[in-house]
């Protein structure tokens, strides 16, 4: 890899639509470490769904409509998986199956999931490197008034309908940032935190033992640090972000999900929708970028993943 | 279940369509027994060839002109799982992937072959019972002239081309019948040995220590055994038995069959085309029985199996 790395800090698919700009402009300078909290195992084989959102996404064939799967997949094995029992609330489509059978398969044989997934990047032709947060199994929990729930049931199964009291991050003690999450953090030029959720997304990736040191040591070393927002005007534009803020204790707004990362940014970008929250964030101590934000298609995910670079100085940028 | 228990050997294609006339015959009084030899793992799922051709068959979703998997299936999983890298040689449609991924899974928390076989046949509505003839792995391994070949190897991948010059069941030595074949055995009122390869499908069955104990037990109790000859005019009419045979030393007829069941058999069915080999069986110990065995459609598999149930006076046979 010649030039700077760039490391992105991503979720689902916000973090997977900047991660796609960043990829544009950097190629294979770009690491996307992806939060592996969701990670799940459905009929037997390991599920890691921002993993393969963000997967899909820098292959282009990413299912746009939806936010994970692939574009125009079928769903035979699903619909035969029902016959034999199977619940199938957590759809699973054909050619994205494919790709839990060949991990579990490489898991069970003694591979990380590190490297598993990077066989598949390499198998799709992926000029970025996408890197779990962890190897050790993480498994996020959701409190709800009907107790705890595992993550996917919350999310995909209740359709993140129950509000949350409370969020558990299981196993999150024994984690550590993988060997080459600690490398591309070791080498990288700037550190991005996508605009995925701060809570269920971010929050497991940046509560790996470790991982804060990691980030600060790189900030020690005058490595920038920003982080996009994934609120604008009070609203997450996917996902239930807003609302678990809310239910959670936080302000539904640019401004708390700054409070929650200005100990580890050096910038906030938020949504010009948001400029009138700018003096409050640079009372944080944070300085705050106003551009427009919303990434609907590629060209304006390519053009904000321009801004940020620029903005963090990473020179060599296409 | 009511009546006489029949229980049926039966290795792949030859077997199973004897199999479906005998359930639609007898139901729920049926109990086939299939060879696991040919089972494999295959992209970290197990896979069991002849039980799911007999699964297939019998729930009337076979995909017939080629004798396995599901009519109709689709591919998009193994055009996905080649994309990573994965050997696609041994096709597997979507619809059937999804029993090596329930099945699969109901083995990694601990269910017996034979008990997740049993839930995918309750699954398709099964009125008979297709018992694995072990629950412990045992595996074919081919001699060729290219040395020992796994049996998949030689069957799909490389077409059954090269000459068979000895066979092996790895792991045969650990197997036992599992309770559920102990006690079909038990409560036979007849045996029926298929029309599958003789050395490759019924071969390893017979060859489960305890397998022909318990067949010869039945025989003292009176319990009439029946074999129906795979081998017509000298040719199989599926599958690479007939070579198989003149490899190994044995003569390509029904005559040859015959000689590999007469310790275990008091009736040979073979077809009118091979009625001059009747009186050479017969001096074996063997009552022959002429009858059309080729099995084209449901009638004439129904036909078979009628001629030989009667002829087994079985009584009840709807």
């Amino acid at each position: 890899m010649a030039g700077p790395t760039v490391v992105a800090l991503a979720g689902g698919v916000g973090g997977a639509r900047l991660a796609e700009g960043l990829q544009a402009h950097l190629g294979s300078r770009l690491a996307v470490v992806v939060n592996t909290a969701d990670d799940c195992d459905r009929h037997g084989l390991r599920v890691m769904p921002d993993h393969d959102t963000v997967l899909y996404t820098l292959a282009g064939v990413e299912q746009a409509a939806l936010g994970w799967g692939i574009e125009g997949d079928t769903h035979a094995v699903m619909d035969q998986l029902g016959a034999y029992g199977e619940p199938t609330w957590f759809s699973l489509g054909d050619r994205d199956l494919a790709l839990h059978i060949v991990r579990t398969a490489a898991l069970r044989k003694g591979a990380r999931p590190t490297e598993a997934c990077l066989a598949a990047q390499r198998s799709l032709g992926l000029a970025a490197r996408i890197l779990p947060m962890t190897d050790e199994p993480v498994a996020t929990a959701v409190a709800t008034d009907d107790g705890w729930l595992e993550f996917q049931e919350y999310f995909v199964h209740r359709r993140q309908a129950p509000e949350v009291r409370a969020l558990r991050f299981d196993g999150i003690e024994a984690a550590r940032p993988t060997p080459e999450v600690a490398a591309a953090l070791d080498e990288a030029a700037a550190i991005i935190v996508g605009p995925s959720n701060p809570l269920v997304s971010i929050g497991p990736i940046l509560a790996v033992p470790g991982m804060r040191e990691g980030i600060a040591a790189a900030r020690a070393r005058g490595v920038p640090v920003a982080a996009v927002s994934p609120i604008i005007g009070g609203r997450a534009l996917k996902g239930p972000a807003d609302r678990m803020l809310a239910s959670l204790g936080h302000e539904s707004s640019a401004l708390g999900v700054a409070r929650l990362y200005a100990d580890i940014v050096d910038v906030f970008v938020l949504d010009a929708a948001d400029a009138a929250l700018a003096p409050e964030i640079e009372a944080l101590g944070v300085r705050a970028l106003v551009i427009d934000t919303v990434m609907g298609d590629d060209a304006s995910r390519a053009l904000l993943a321009d801004e940020v670079l620029r903005l963090l100085n990473v020179v060599g940028a296409a």
